[in-house]
């Protein structure tokens, strides 16, 4: 099959390697119908993820259909459709009991290997560990577009953010960066009923894409004084909720700043670098500052909301290669801003 | 009457005063039964606190007898015994109805007014604003020793440590800072079903206290390693809920390496500096960290417990003294090691 | 001024009667700007409900202008527009400390006493005790009638339906009675981001406003079997929560059977009569039911929300009275079907 | 292998039978080591569960050693000691994703399938399906008999009981009917905080037992009116929790009459018959009442518990006998009364 090989730093192509088998019970193997890329696979090209060694195939956001099944596998059966998340879960560890499978301590304590600590999804075909307890069945009626986005993005806007962040009915919340996922907190956040959403950014051109995915307001950080809009627009208390969703200090040190008494921060971003923690300040506030890797617990619940037409999240999906065109998808995202990119999708 | 007056950093004394009247229709005036001295007001003696004005009279915790009440009080009349809490709560403002009258909006935002932004209750005869929404009868059959705690150390150390922590059956909790608020976070994580109390100090003489008021390991840091110990009790893991009682940025870093992924660090030591918080680290782990002033909104469930002998919230009283030595209890409880001091009591 | 006088069962008038006045230091009094009725009236006036006396004036719903105020009231002045909610609450028993004022212990038990154990709201003025604790003001830019059905209806729909039912995002909620109480579920299905709403009644025209208050599915019980189309629509699963919003044994039951392992049934109905409870199929269904008078709790964010434009309670005023035609608002209430009424809004 | 065989209704025999073997890649087979017998059994020998057939082993409460593991099972070992629960879990089905493995649909829609509707742990050897997301370890330095009632009763009346109860610190618990299951609510009340713990029963015999197991009041309904002592030590109020622990009509309706407005009734008993659910007084009390089969998710929790100290399970078991004794065991658990029995260990 053909599948996209990582060569060590700065290095990919697009390669024939040899076709993946089931060598678990418990495995089955997946035709990719359509599969994307993640910011993180980026980072993985820039060498910044050293736990991926060269010769490793990438991705771990991807649909399928089961090709072969493993003996212990009897819920899944060929031709089923599945949704491969990114997050693998063994179903019996101490960690997936209590619905945490990000730290699945079967897969070594991260729940994120596709691409990463085996073979990943950016290929012909795959194997997936631990199915039955991992994938999902694509309802009847939904296509693979409608809900690729599942896989990773969205699950992590909505889980690390809107979800840790306890988004409440009446709510103001603030999405502190609005890329792909702050757009996926931006999106879900109506779940749960939040009044206001307040999108920041540096560039207008994603704070467009805000708005057409939900936010109320939005403040270009670049012209305007976040704290003092924020002050106006909620009495000078701050809001209920401000999600973090860039990744660097500054914003999760503008959150925390941003925040009324008694709100949360939920951090999504991926840091490279400590924080400044001000408790002199906030020692008083009664805050709540979360962190974490998404758990995709909540995909077959999404999978409804797409179902009855609740979640669009093939909005995400702003341009389409086949396959064998996946170098030039690597340089349309690599280069998001410029051709007003969010996420690419790629075909079968 | 007589009260303690502050007059200034390092100066202090117990002075004849005007009685206090009752001036709005909601206050009442209490005649002061017994009283304590909290860290915090030697803090104010050093001038840590400058929103303290010289001339103010110092104190937060009391238990006393109505002896006046105003013309909209309805609900309590002279001879009631009352416990007045630290926090003062005049029930209708955005925050007080969320249950946060730590930031009362009606008395300036912090609901820690007694002794502070108002005269407080180190005295004779005190007058309490907003008394029905904010004191509490204390229950026939219970003396006043046995909650005049509940009006500061013990609701802070559930509250904001356990609560805050969401302590759950089975848990492992560790307890940074085994001074009295360390201590009272020790005596209520039972309340929640902890399973394991590991108790981290330097001195092991409140290591003892620690054991005595419920934890059921303990740590001297200075001479053990505590992330070793910790984690070979934890089988690596780290503990579900770390608890910063300390308010160095030292001792809340170590929470936030103790913790598990999926684990709470909840903050309740109050802090002077900012601390680093590792988001290198911690972005991936799914945490939660709280920070908090006490509410006091557990004291009516605080009471029913001491009522039936389920905390026993006199033990933090260690040494005893009448008003008028109030001098000498605050150099007892300004040198609370060389005395093995935890909380004075004083009493009329 | 001129109120509705309930002179006994049958029995209602629009009379001259005495200004009420500022009586206790909490109270205000509040000239009415627009009032509504409630089926509790019309019971009343059937004589259904024996705590209300003859001379009582009628009313429990409305929003009006501060026209004058008790010595302990602080935070309302003159001139500032409330909305008064159904539910008195003192702010200070220990139900109102749980907020479950409407059990509020200092005004008898039961936190409904206008228009029931004191003077009510469809009068020109009305002094309103526990005024601070009980009154919302209205916010800027939000008009009377939007606010108006957030008095009683809107939060009975939603706290006793929706809250209590704890319906999640991706749920399917079946709402049983699609009346007005039924209609106030379904428009607030979405805060909490449920995902199929299906709406069961017997009549097409309430079915109708179903659908225009957000239900996705509808099912006329004269012509068709609810349990079968239930049953189709969820894998033969069930809801996950049923509301019951009628009042009656049979329409209670047909909740306890709709629902799914794990569900919850929130009764919202007023029921006159007992249900059987088929323990023999529930005790091993882990289901949850509840009932609730409203606590009316949830106005400030019912507030938030429609000041940003989430919610148009004012929808459900289909038809519009001047004070002095309540009679006949009285009629066309009374007989809401042949009117395709829902609620009437009463102007100054 | 020996195992206790059903012949029909009254009809059992410890008989010879054919070896069980790993028929599924995840099967284990377990070499029973302790099991004991539940109420359940009792029914089905009075032939009322028509779905056990003729020649079924019986029991499904057992912990032993694991002897033979299926190709896909990798986290356990022979040798492993292990606890099996009552409840079965497929680890992938949407009821146990939800953590409600009570109604596994892979295994039928009810998770208690062992001695019902496969061959049960009355036996010496035993097949056990689903094996890695059913079975737990136990750990070092815990015996069996430390954790046999941790297969069933003890997470009936923790997980049914007191955290369907939602019991809180503070909490006044009526735990009506002690026998196992209500004692086992009581034995874990404190986990949840719970203040005050009253048993009510018709034998002074089990209300002896409930004061050891942590009952602090204990009210003899056949002399004592149960409402009248209720409601003296709850001012008037009633409980929070009420927990229904018997299984008739009388004693659900007791709860339901206990329960103070916003309190809880949790049902463990399992019921033959309906009961009258007094929805005129109820709708507008605000409780919740909830039902269900024991889901065991609680397992890994009170293993700590047990580890630590916490809870002595293993004072349940009043008798013992060896494997080949278990008719007389039967025979005494049957007659519990007479001979002041709980429950019966059966050790190989």
């Amino acid at each position: 099959m053909k599948a996209l090989v990582y060569h060590g730093p700065g290095q990919k192509s697009w390669d024939e390697v040899p076709d993946p088998t089931v060598s678990e019970p418990t495995d089955i193997v997946v035709r990719i119908d359509t599969s994307t890329i993640c910011g993180t696979d980026l980072h993985i090209l820039k060498g910044d993820v050293p736990t991926v060694e060269q010769g490793r195939l990438l991705g771990h956001e991807a649909v399928g259909t089961v090709v072969a099944t493993g003996a212990a596998v009897s819920s899944l059966g060929e031709g089923d459709r599945v949704l491969i998340p990114a997050i693998t879960s063994c179903g019996r560890c101490a960690n997936c009991k209590r619905a945490m499978p990000s730290h699945c301590l079967a897969v070594g304590g991260v729940g994120w290997i596709f691409g990463h600590l085996i073979d990943g999804l950016q290929a012909e075909l795959a194997r997936v560990p631990f199915a039955e307890t991992s994938v999902h069945k694509v309802p009847k009626g939904v296509t693979d577009t409608q809900v690729l986005f599942l896989t990773d993005i969205l699950p992590t806007g909505y889980e690390v953010g809107i979800r840790n962040g306890r988004v409440k009915p009446g709510d103001t919340v603030a999405v502190v960066g609005a890329g792909p996922v702050g757009l996926a907190a931006i999106m879900t956040a109506g779940l749960h009923g939040a009044s206001r959403v307040v999108a920041v950014d540096l560039a207008d051109s994603r704070l467009e894409f805000a708005k057409q995915f939900g936010a109320t307001h939005s403040i270009n950080s670049a012209n305007e004084d976040v704290d003092a809009v924020i002050a106006e627009l909620t009495d000078g208390q701050g809001v209920d909720v401000a999600i973090e969703a860039v990744g660097v200090p500054e914003t999760f040190e503008t959150c925390a700043r941003l925040v009324r008494p008694g709100g949360v921060v939920a951090n999504i971003g991926v840091h490279g670098a400590p924080a400044t923690l001000h408790l002199e300040d906030l020692w008083i506030k009664n805050v709540t500052i979360t962190t974490g890797l998404v758990d995709t617990v909540t995909v077959p619940m999404l999978l409804q909301l797409v179902r009855d037409g609740r979640i669009r999240a093939e909005r995400f999906g702003t341009h389409e290669f086949a396959f064998d065109s996946i170098m030039e998808a690597y340089d349309v995202f690599a280069d998001a801003g410029r051709h007003n990119a969010l996420k690419v999708v790629l075909m079968r």
